[in-house]
């Protein structure tokens, strides 16, 4: 089977998206190559992956970026860094047989080498390969933990999402409702919203493009804030940190205003807030987590089979050439759903 | 007894200062009445005080001001609120002895009525009744809880404290040194800075209207910094976040850069630092801390009277006709140490 299996490759190439360029606001094609190369055969203890999908998230834009970041920027002729979910198609690694299913960081590009450092087995029985890069994969991961361990959300709380029909805010407002809080979402635009009330079954969803936002954003927080779950920051964030409760606690996962930014952005205006309401407010990514993320990765998936909690996914065509526009679609709203690239 | 001291103040008048207007940017005196008033005779389970000394606090500012606060704001035409201290000089109270010496909120004025809720008795024999407004009072509790329990100091750290030579920034270096931090202060003026270093053994003080501010600060902190204890916010915060360890916490005490803005202010830049560090921020007052005070009080007189702690009191005359301009002096970095008025 090996031997079949290798020949078959010898055959194909791997196009693969190397950054040449490290982007200046928006992210542009001029900023990648795109070719194809000899796909690599792998080594002792290394299995190798067929990448049928690549996710999309807002954080990439941080990874291009020079810099201290939480982690090392992708280096000027690397492949871009990018999770990814695959079949096993050679293995020299016995704990990945070909034919399995997986998820990891394994590149924009079509093939990719591993030795199971951070893979996750995906079983596409349970639901479609891309939501394991979705609801059941690291946003949803980060949801959860952000949410009950960041956020210590608890029943007859009020949670308020940003970015909330997106991969982690639509899985965050889910988790809030399952954990009896109240859950709205800011979103948008009127089908968004539409979709996280009638679908997902928040409470309330609030347009940041509609005039009448930050009363419609009152109006659904009648009690106030406990626990804000920060997508974007900007704007926004100063609007809900107007509406927060004493001692609520506001979880700082991604802050979109703010990162393709090209000069100095205006900063959060509410400071205030921190102090008079004695906010916690606090970073984190999921990697903080690690240890947790088997039982997280467990209890999502059996919420999913029983129905209790859904994922939708934007699943794009075009292949690795088109990663730079579909990236871009997470930064200009024109996503909806966990946002994914067909290989 | 008691009727001897009842005659003596049936013949005294208690001048008080009121709140008449709520001001606009800097305190001036036109939002203040300053009025003679027959001095009040304290009823079933009250006491009088003989006010002699009344604390200035940056948080007065807030307390003018309408609007949500974590206190009701002072009422027009109510006694402007103030810790201060004084001497009992008649009583209802079998728990509080004439001639015994106590601090809590008596107001700007002469004399006060209170029922001892929030009333703590001092000791002039341990250290100057001042000091019972500053160091062993709430600038000092408030310093020993951000720092410990809010700022999770711990021995090791980097600890970073603006406004570090005012009444509760120069406890917190103090502590910090107490528990194997090394402690950086950041003070307004070679003087103030000298201070620091020389008379509270503070590792190094950065002068923050220096043209190599930052320059100055990088060199102080050159394993960056744990613990960030906020005391001003603004340019000075901005500059500190950008030096912060990952996990690091930011303790926010005070926001002086704010207090007396008109228009909106800049706000805080360098959000992103929250994410990326993973910093925990978090508001804190002192009376959340409340059943710990007792304790605090204690280990904070203990190092006092070892020598292991020093307070500064910038005391002012004036009487309470002087309130708006002493209180200004806080704003202005105008006062060196705890800024007490005395009666």
């Amino acid at each position: 089977m090996a031997a079949i299996s290798q020949k078959e490759t010898m055959m194909t190439m791997n196009r693969v998206v190397r950054l040449i360029e490290r982007p200046v606001g928006m992210v542009t094609r001029s900023c990648f190559s795109f070719e194809d190369e000899a796909v690599a055969e792998p080594g002792e203890g290394e299995f190798r992956v067929k990448i049928e999908c690549i996710s999309l998230d807002p954080a990439m834009r941080g990874w291009m970026a020079e810099g201290k970041s939480y982690v090392e920027p992708v280096a000027l002729g690397g492949v871009m860094r990018a999770f990814a979910a695959g079949v096993v198609d050679a293995s020299n690694n016995s704990q990945f047989q070909v034919g399995e299913y997986v998820t990891g960081l394994f590149g924009v590009q079509q093939f990719a080498i591993s030795d199971g450092n951070g893979v996750t087995k995906a079983n596409p029985e349970v639901a479609p390969l891309e939501a394991w890069l979705g609801g059941l994969g690291m946003p949803g991961w980060t949801a959860y933990f952000g949410l009950l361990d960041v956020g210590e959300a608890k029943a007859g709380d009020t949670v308020v999402v940003s970015a909330a029909s997106g991969a982690v805010g639509s899985v965050v407002g889910q988790i809030a409702k399952l954990k009896g809080c109240r859950a709205v979402g800011i979103a948008g635009g009127p089908e968004k919203c539409a979709y996280l009330v009638d679908e997902l079954g928040f409470d309330a969803a609030v347009d940041y493009r509609a005039d009448d936002f930050f009363a419609t954003l009152k109006a659904a927080t009648p009690d106030g804030v406990d626990v804000y779950f920060e997508n974007v920051g900007g704007d926004i964030g100063d609007a809900v940190l107007s509406r927060m409760n004493t001692f609520g606690r506001v979880a700082v996962c991604g802050l979109i205003a703010y990162y393709n930014a090209t000069s100095a952005p205006d900063g959060m205006k509410n400071v205030r807030s921190i102090l008079v309401n004695r906010l916690k407010m606090q970073g984190f990514i999921v990697f903080d987590f690690a240890k947790g993320i088997p039982a997280a990765m467990a209890e999502l998936a059996e919420w999913y089979r029983e129905g209790k909690i859904k994922f939708r996914q934007d699943v794009r065509e075009g292949g690795v050439d088109a990663y730079p526009e579909v990236l871009n679609l997470l930064y200009t709203s024109g996503n909806f759903g966990k946002l994914v690239l067909k290989v």
